[in-house]
């Protein structure tokens, strides 16, 4: 942390800084005096607060942090990527993994027909959800526990492990009997009281950006997953909010090499949520892709134009095994091929 | 709902929209063919999600909703203004009302002191943080029950009744016991688990704009706790988050007479989140009330050189008193007067 | 300026930048070794680039400037307020100053009723735009030179000072001819070739905040216009771009005292452009008066319904007539008045 | 166009919008009653001033424009890419350009040796700034003619084609004359006098998105150039202004697809102004190529540890050479092949 004094302030300023700072153990102050200004160096283990603490005193003009707030999902705490298995797959291993389902559960038959679809056509793991954040209350909610189990039903149809969305603290221990992987929402990222809950459960965790998150809050929002002791967890970009209407976020693509370089947590790329239109699905879902994504996250109805959510953003099968021979191809040029294609093997159970 | 088609669409993209219009009941079409376009008119009850089934048939170019989606919170719902009695202050009425008090609960010591001290300088409510939200784990997570404790102790000594926030939906019980005013936080403004409860609950809450959220999200979210059947309710501007830096959020003032045109809900502004800067929050504070705001939430440390939490925003005793000075007289000036000062008055319990 | 050196970097990283630093003449290093990282700390008077050049070392994680890079419109350099007549009325002195007028000239009849009626309620400056920058080609873009003189003919009639837009460089000369105040629009904050032709005229300038510029970049443009010559310089704050889109910008008006706060040049805040909508303009008007805003900016038209521009953001004469009436009342409470009313004196010329 | 009425607006209301269209020859009103609202539609050639107008009326709650303001640029006007030749290379065909050079022509050494090892690597123009835009007044503001002769030098030397910066409208003539494209940076993409001066030059054009520009208002300013008669116009994405400050803008990948399905004109992308760091140009080079953009701008610099502008988002020789190495694969791998390599035909004057 490197405190720095207004131009012209009295030396009794700068005393009480030194001052201030040697009162935590622990830390010293080291003076630099420059012809302008002077700046004081914070050595040792600061803390968060501080920054504040400092920033008041008198004759501070401000105080910049020079150390990295996020620890256990750093590049520098882990040099080595974070691997894991979600059935027989690999997440941030070598090979491209795909999700890919409905937006909500409405049904068996569309969850069921949906799932065997993106099976056939290559996708890893099905994606759907049971509790649906929804902004409007008089919308779909989801099926809850019902939703569940039809989720189970296809898994046990297609063999394919599941990724479903968790809202409430309390009902972590009910979706992570079920599901293989547990998703956090873009409005939960900073739901602590949820983060700690899945930091603590025994599944693999997919932590998902807040639309308005610096890629720091995000970090740290992982940083609780982690710090409860649970390191099986992904990161996915799925867009964020600007001032462009055209698409319904704008798909913050740099994200991906950037997490890879801050850190060693596997990242996915959602472009169903971050264009929000599904002619865009494709090239974006490209872009991420050659980027250096670990993964993509998409979504898929058997009839979009009927779907009880997202309906405009969804990809009807024929146009998903499309994107998915795109992908394999861009997967392929970027050296990251796309996870052997289960399709053909026997149904798991 | 009007439903825009493509330049030269085949006639029978036309007719399947119609077809579609007409599959629900209660719903008809009206067709308006223009030299370029031809627009289809939806009459009748529409539904959200009808948006997205309608853009993505063949020939749509738009569909453009015309209905605002919230109703209980709506001027048109409700034309009078919400009021609702905190203690003996109104809230919505005619007077201007001071919520005051440290970010977090320290010490009963600095609860305690600062009641004193804002109710001398004619505050009407104390706030005060015993679960608070935090970027890092690592940080400062707040008192929690004990916090609750301190607070109800100020409360006895003072008379002030108590804001807090809650953050987990299975606190609302517990902190409803404590507080007069449940609060919702920025963060939480789309956790709709957290906004059935506070609805179910007997107690006013303030409901935070999300720092991303739109004036419709925001109002949609309030619709989460009327429809549970909690009218007292009132809304809080706290900052947007935007591209400048200088700030920590944007203060968004215009949210304040928006509100008061679209809603009948109370809205009060909050400086000390909305700039960051406790030098800011002073003319902050007057331009919020000169636009209408129902009353001001203001951070309020002893010492704020020493805070566990955004002392970098919070106004001695001494600057606060000064703000008070400053906000009698503009808020006289527009005809919104500062609630009566309970400072004379002996300690309520 | 400061650099943060990377955990572990091996010693001839930070040698390297040592040399690099003190190949500069004029420029010394300090060193700072803390427990994790070490930083180097710039002695001397450095450069915008230098930023960029260090930050490519090997070893270099960060460079974190300290000084301010705008010097002429910096408080540092001149602490008392900027102040300048133009006509009668002192901009950024003890007095509150309003200049009103259409968005667009569009005829004598238009201007010459405008002037009168901005005038009859309090008004100090006619605004009025003959060159007009525009979204589209198609849209109106102004009358020009005829505009120019339309806006003389009111000045004549009514002894208002006036000020007007102008947009290329090579018509600064000719505008200055006609107009009191040169105005610089928000799209051209950033075009430094105009910027560097008013910094040499003879008149003073408003210079309108980029719509998604930084405070920082908005004074940085003010020190093109003063580092020319020209220190008749006022900035004016009219919204910022944001994801609200209930508002066609944001007014951020905590620019006012930040303004204040790192400059001595007068702010005015134009509620006009900084809410789209006329309803909103006179409640943001009195927020940015009661901020400290050193004048106003209102855009006023005689039938606002069939204006060629911003019809949606004019006011009509009696509103705006009404807006006066309470910008009176609060400029008083925040010991800003209203400068003396010219309404009754005499024709200047 | 469409008009909402209020909710319960008297029926004369109705009857004034109706009259106020029917006043515009060639447009005519339809009128929709719905259960709850009365919606006007507007039928014939509507004008952008027209929205502002009707919104005006009394008991007017929306008026939603359903034409797009664009037209020449839109693919609904010209349905066949825009192609045209800059050189021997072809803009906007079905292979890859990749443009490539320095930020700022600091000399003729640093331009000559950046031009044989762009070529080398595959690079098909040449990029370099004579006039430089610069957000301080005390930072390079480029050589001027100067640049532009050393450009010419190192065409001569290489047979690339050159891309350079015009920013003043009296400039224009003079850039043209060495230049083979005229860029027009992204501070200016609404200085409109400039736009008619580019649209009236005799050469191709680079129009770059405005760092907070929609998409629909850059579409826009590309209308003013096509309008003016230049139809050799391409387009390039640079990175948009949000929240987020880890990279310099957040390049907006979307914007490829999207401007292939709204409008003909080629689109580039930038990613060294997209990232501001040369470790994320080639992810973000390779995401845009997958995205489906027409060509690349890539910033190169011998030493970009010394360059006078933008040296931390420019690539060395040897960056730069791999990168093509990449983008020859991803290009390949969605169809659109790198343009034939120019590297070993002899110089072309």
């Amino acid at each position: 942390m490197v405190v720095v004094m207004l131009r012209g302030c009295p030396e009794s300023n700068i005393e009480d800084v030194i001052e201030r700072i040697h009162h935590h153990p622990g830390l010293s102050a080291h003076l630099v005096r420059g012809v302008e200004r002077t700046v004081v160096g914070v050595v040792g283990q600061t803390f968060p607060e501080l920054k504040d603490m400092l920033e008041m005193l008198p004759g501070v003009e401000a105080v910049l942090p020079i150390s990295k707030p996020y620890k256990l999902s750093s590049r520098e705490f882990q040099v080595e990527d974070t691997t894991f298995k979600v059935g027989d797959v690999t997440i941030g291993g070598p090979d491209l993994v795909v999700m890919a389902g409905p937006c909500a559960v409405e049904s068996e038959e569309q969850v069921v027909a949906t799932a065997r679809a993106v099976k056939a056509a290559g996708a890893h793991i099905l994606r759907g959800g049971a509790f649906k954040p929804s902004t409007s209350p008089y919308s779909f909610r989801g099926k809850g526990k019902e939703g569940l189990e039809i989720l189970a039903v296809a898994r046990q149809e297609t063999g394919l492990p599941i990724i479903t969305e968790v809202m409430a603290p309390g009902d972590v221990e009910l979706v992570a009997e079920y599901t293989d992987v547990l998703q956090v929402g873009t409005r939960n990222m900073q739901n602590y009281i949820l983060l700690d809950e899945v930091g603590k459960a025994n599944k693999p965790v997919m932590l998902k950006r807040g639309f308005a998150a610096t890629i720091q809050e995000w970090l740290l929002s992982a940083e609780y997953i982690l710090s409860q002791g649970n390191r099986r967890l992904m990161l996915c970009e799925r867009g964020i909010r600007t001032f462009e209407t055209y698409t319904r976020n704008t798909m913050d693509v740099s994200a991906v090499p950037v997490i890879h370089k801050e850190s060693h947590l596997p990242v996915i790329g959602d472009p169903s949520h971050g264009t929000g239109k599904w002619d865009l699905v494709t090239p974006l879902a490209l872009a991420v892709v050659a980027a250096g994504a670990d993964g993509l996250l998409i979504e898929v109805h058997p009839t979009p134009d009927t779907a009880l959510k997202d309906g405009a953003q969804s990809l009807t099968f024929e146009n998903f095994q499309r994107l998915m021979e795109k992908v394999a191809v861009v997967a392929q040029a970027v050296g990251r091929p796309l996870a052997p294609n289960l399709a053909g093997s026997a149904t798991r159970r």
